[in-house]
């Protein structure tokens, strides 16, 4: 049950080692500490074994890549693998440029993430050269890419999360959606990175994948509905966001989330 | 008409490319995102032709500035150049050391910036040498500025646009001020850079860079004036400001645009 | 007095250069606007020394380190002594990985910084090898690291500040400590970077670096309950915290300092 997990998150704290980028770092370690868990953002090659080795998940981000930080996350990746800790990837941008496409690609021959979370675009664009978008919008719906997150997850045994206005996410034989959430969540940037940490942090507490990656975009959802009634728009739609992350109970669930995303 | 262009942008969210500084990239992003427009965020030099390639606007913000990044900036810029994208520079701290006057003059002789944005001490930095501010705060009003403004903007055949408690804006042979905004806006870091952010939405949605450059000082300030109103400090400033930039209407600039400001 | 200090600082808006850690840039320097003081955010090696000419304070932070930076805080730092302007040092993270205690040591080796404030888990690894923490988290109270918080004192002619519930602050002979604030403090990121980031505003307007920085943790702490009193929750902390900075009065401390504080 996520409030049994998101429980478990605000008692044990656990610290996650974030490899993300420069524009959502403050927002998502917001996030991740309103939840309850302990981001640490950290890139530098000389530390990823050591920071990795304090972690209980690592979250791979691209989306302000560049060359050096492609070492970095490979080494931490590589490390994470050698202590059997999860790790979560979130392909910012994949399939607008072929470095996004190429990197991605590369990270998940080498690291096997856990847990993969993009937008349709950028799912289809690991499976499929060329298929992708512009940049960070998604020119596709979460059910237009399903076929292909079932054979991203098949090929790199993996749970793949689409997010749009219907999340799905698919482990190869189950799949899940999670229907919460408000059209403004589009109007903030670095919801999706959000979603990827927060993916995270229920990894930590759940052996399950599948399950962590369902119940945080259950979490994402919810509390986005939540802070959007609240809002007046996106700038206050952040602030309540954050709020509700922090004070969210069991009752808000019960209310809010639809039976086939549970 | 401003309201014109600004339901253009909300109707076609028209994808900026910037390359801009890490204090500013999360606000500006959202700031670009409550207008409407689409932002991407990314400076790797593997990946800056193929960026460039989605864009309708690029904008160079040097807030930040190191090495690596000027080559990044120049890559994208020629490509834009290539293909009559336009260019917004933000020579953010010119005049206050070498290296940043002289990557901005760079910029402005290499990739021909369609518009500049600046403020006063950082315009007077890029026509003369040594005459610059001290970082990132002006010690001069933009009229103060308006001679070396025009000298600016017909030596490099651009608009020009100085902010200050009255905006100017200049192209060589025209020029327009603009009266709104508020002085708490100067308590808030990165208005500058959204300034220039806001620029390059208009500038993807109209072909007169004048135009552009003046509506967009001109929602900066109606929409400051607006957020200051409802603000109890610069922290409440900034939430209030992403929402008006999201549900501003055209009732709110016939109340409030100065005529001259038009 | 700090109601002298703050107005003073409203004042002048002393120029404060920050080489510090992508996750907290906005934060820090909206910080430092709100109180009153004006923030340079750079890190090119080939400004650092015309910056620091600029600054009256240098504020260095570890927190997102890598290589090329290293060598930047070195060389602003070496400019800052030879002008006689005093130095912040927060070493985040410090203990985490060995990258971050050896810069730690080295910068305070090399440039001799006037103030070092961490947690007790980043105190304690300056002066003990192996005792530090997981990362950005401490382990211990400042209490139980007020042993070594004097011996680093003592050894880096220094003042240090061990912020935590109550704070430490200490010079090798004389000691303060500051038990105003709020747990929600912890549960938003960058706050004590942010104590760093307004240390170095104190030590602009006062050549007493004790007082500066008990005064620093005063106005963290104060305007900390007051922001925690109206939020509900750390998103809304974070905006009330901004507002509370730049309208704190007289009136604030004298209800809410105590005595040992002061």
């Amino acid at each position: 049950m996520i409030w049994q997990d998101l429980q478990r998150i605000r008692a044990e704290s656990p610290l996650i080692l974030n490899i993300t980028n420069y524009v959502v770092m403050n927002t998502t370690a917001n996030a991740l500490l309103a939840t309850g868990a302990s981001p640490v953002m950290a890139h530098a090659i000389e530390e990823m074994v050591e920071m990795t080795a304090h972690a209980k998940v690592l979250v791979i981000n691209i989306g302000t890549l560049s060359g050096p930080w492609i070492a970095s996350m490979l080494e931490a990746g590589r490390e994470a693998r050698r202590r059997g800790i999860a790790i979560v990837l979130d392909p910012v941008g994949c399939g607008a440029t072929r470095f996004r496409t190429h990197t991605a690609q590369t990270l998940i021959d080498e690291i096997h993430p856990t847990i993969i979370r993009g937008n349709a675009s950028e799912i289809k664009a690991l499976i499929r050269a060329g298929a992708g978008g512009r940049g960070v919008d998604s020119l596709h719906t979460p059910d237009e890419a399903g076929e292909d997150a079932r054979a991203l997850a098949r090929a790199a045994h993996c749970v793949v999360t689409v997010s749009g206005a219907v999340d799905l996410i698919v482990d190869g034989e189950r799949e899940a959606r999670v229907a919460n959430g408000d059209p403004l969540m589009s109007r903030v940037t670095g919801m999706g990175c959000t979603a990827s940490a927060l993916t995270g942090a229920f990894a930590a507490v759940n052996a399950s994948a599948f399950d962590a990656a369902t119940r945080a975009m259950t979490l994402m959802g919810v509390a986005g509905e939540i802070a959007a009634e609240r809002a007046a728009g996106p700038g206050s739609f952040q602030m309540h966001f954050l709020d509700v992350l922090h004070g969210i109970g069991e009752a808000d669930f019960a209310q809010r989330v639809k039976p086939q995303a549970h």
